[in-house]
């Protein structure tokens, strides 16, 4: 099992963090930890993998202030539990850890809120390089489905399931998993991967049959996609070389929603090779779309507006294209969601607007 | 099938509604359609189901006014819509009837924003007496899940799927249908009912076992619990006569929450008896766990104590039990999360506290 031994690993690789901390004190150092600095001017894009990662600036936690031992203690003492949940086999939420640590012999070591607790596991999955899923630290579940004409195999604990996700399941679909690496594929008969933001458009096309007629596996996002779905849509691209679309509302939320499947985000960028999949296509809403289809509009509020211009100097959107839509979108100052497009009726969607879509974008 | 001949009835229904417009035109009345007053002080108690609903108290859509007769045209074209759509076996969301209203060729019958559909359909629900989901009108999915020892049918529209909520579903759990009277239940090893409001939790007690250990059904309520997941709730009530117990935070919104499970909610009140599960029980966090148990807190904002102060006058909780624990909570001051349990050891809610809980409440 490949989970397996990433369990391995991930404990290593903490062990080995730890032990570094007693070298450094046994050489006569200070301890410290060194990560890249997260904000927005600090991520670049790497060509040779096709997404945005960290630059080159650093920040380091040491132990040279109160402040920073205290962060250094509270590292030694996360990494003592992760270690001991890998050996037993467990997981917990970001979440309890927090809560945990209040019951830690050395109430330095605690954690003053949940933010602090958040960061100290990112800091230690760029640190180590081991992702909080190999951690067993699981987020709270994100409720998002597959549907389409993939059969596969679930590792849980309680056994092997096997599943074919249109066959198997109800109308509600496959629950991903809050690890999808417990997944492996066994049999797809699948054209295209189509993510959908909204639960209302997700069910249109189901209810449409559009996944049986196209071929085309159906991953509800649920809004901004949890790091599970980010991950198996990755998976599916790279393992079943399939081409991936993203159909999402059209304002600057939903763009965000298509940056971080396509591109990763500024706060996961150091995971963006495990969960971006940079050949990921924007199928719409487009503004372009709204002006084409005289989609039923809302005006731009000025959170719109400032979301839109803050999008035209992310590295992430600088393309003629993204700048073409944008620039356009400021212009006419509206925005549309996918479900207006039932203002052509209930089947425009599948009948007209996909199909047209994809053919233009040379999926069908 | 009931849910065919539920189809049927509510096409029926909407029908008889349109010709009663057409009676009071032709018996010279000026049309018009009477509902119940939608505010806390009309909804009362009923001590025949348990549940509260709808006063005395009525108001009345009449087209003596311009803004009445719109109303009633928006009333007559939705009902059209509905009609037609469950004559073609369709469905649609809330948010596809409003942006569907824009291609109806009468401009006063547009909807002008989705509160005003929304608020159409409640009000041919209330004057029909046919659930929305009769309608097939859908929600927003809520990725509602249940994991226990349960096996089902469900009727989907690609045919019937059986699936046993622990052998056939991945760790994730058996997804719930927008409509869950498409679901028959086969067969139940079940001794009660936890409905838990977080997905942290959810995946604790999944994690331990909790649901094979006790013979429990695990329904995961997703924060304020959509109508589907409180119809399934009630019906593995009544059906299967089983316990149900409801498990939330510790502070006034989890308490609504619980509220929404047992006795329904203002706004849905005209369906309580389809929705609410009186016997439902409250098992915690309560405020004296806060205490017993020594839990991690947050003190209560403003907000928080407001809710409380509201929650002491609202008919729901006017019970000993719940003035109790109300006023222990604004005298401590403190709210505790489900979570917090996690401070005591990730197994202390499944080894101590809920079996020590249950055991109290008689449920084991």
């Amino acid at each position: 099992m490949s989970t397996k031994l990433n369990e391995e690993r991930a404990r290593e690789q903490l062990i080995d963090l730890a032990a570094e901390f007693y070298d450094q004190f046994a050489g006569g150092e200070i301890p410290h930890m060194t990560l890249p600095t997260r904000t927005k001017s600090n991520i670049e894009y790497d060509p040779d993998s096709g997404v945005w990662v960290y630059g080159d600036r650093t920040s380091t936690r040491s132990a040279n202030s109160v402040r920073g031992a205290r962060k250094l203690l509270k590292a030694v003492y996360t990494i003592e539990f992760l270690a001991d949940q890998l050996d037993q086999g467990r997981s917990s939420t970001l979440r309890e850890l927090y809560y945990l640590s209040e019951s830690w012999d050395n109430e330095e070591a605690h954690f003053s809120d949940q933010d602090e607790s958040n960061q100290m596991i990112e800091d230690l999955e760029i640190v180590s390089e081991v992702t909080r899923e190999d951690f067993h630290m699981r987020p709270e579940e994100s409720g998002a489905t597959l549907m389409g004409p993939l059969k596969l195999r679930e590792q849980t604990r309680r056994g092997e399931r096997e599943i074919h996700c249109q066959k198997d399941v109800g109308e509600g679909g496959y629950q991903i998993p809050n690890n999808p690496d417990t997944i492996e594929f066994l049999d797809a008969d699948i054209d295209f991967v189509l993510c959908v933001e909204t639960g209302g458009m997700r069910d249109r096309l189901i209810e449409n049959g559009f996944d049986e007629q196209y071929n085309c596996l159906v991953v509800h996002l649920k809004g901004q996609p949890a790091r599970a779905t980010r991950r198996i849509t990755k998976r599916l691209h790279d393992e079943l070389d399939l081409p991936v679309v993203v159909f999402c509302d059209g304002d600057p939320w939903s763009y965000r929603i298509y940056g971080s499947v396509a591109y990763g985000s500024i706060k996961s960028a150091h995971l963006s090779e495990h969960l971006a999949t940079p050949e990921a296509r924007y199928v719409g809403i487009q503004p372009s779309d709204i002006v084409e289809y005289d989609l039923p509009t809302d005006p731009l509020a000025d959170s719109d507006i400032n979301a839109l211009e803050s999008e035209l100097t992310d590295p992430r959107f600088q393309t003629d294209y993204w700048e073409e839509q944008i620039e356009l979108q400021l212009d006419i100052g509206k925005k549309a969601e996918q479900q207006s497009l039932a203002a052509n009726g209930l089947d425009f969607v599948t009948e007209t607007y996909l199909p047209e879509r994809l053919d233009q974008m040379g999926v069908l």
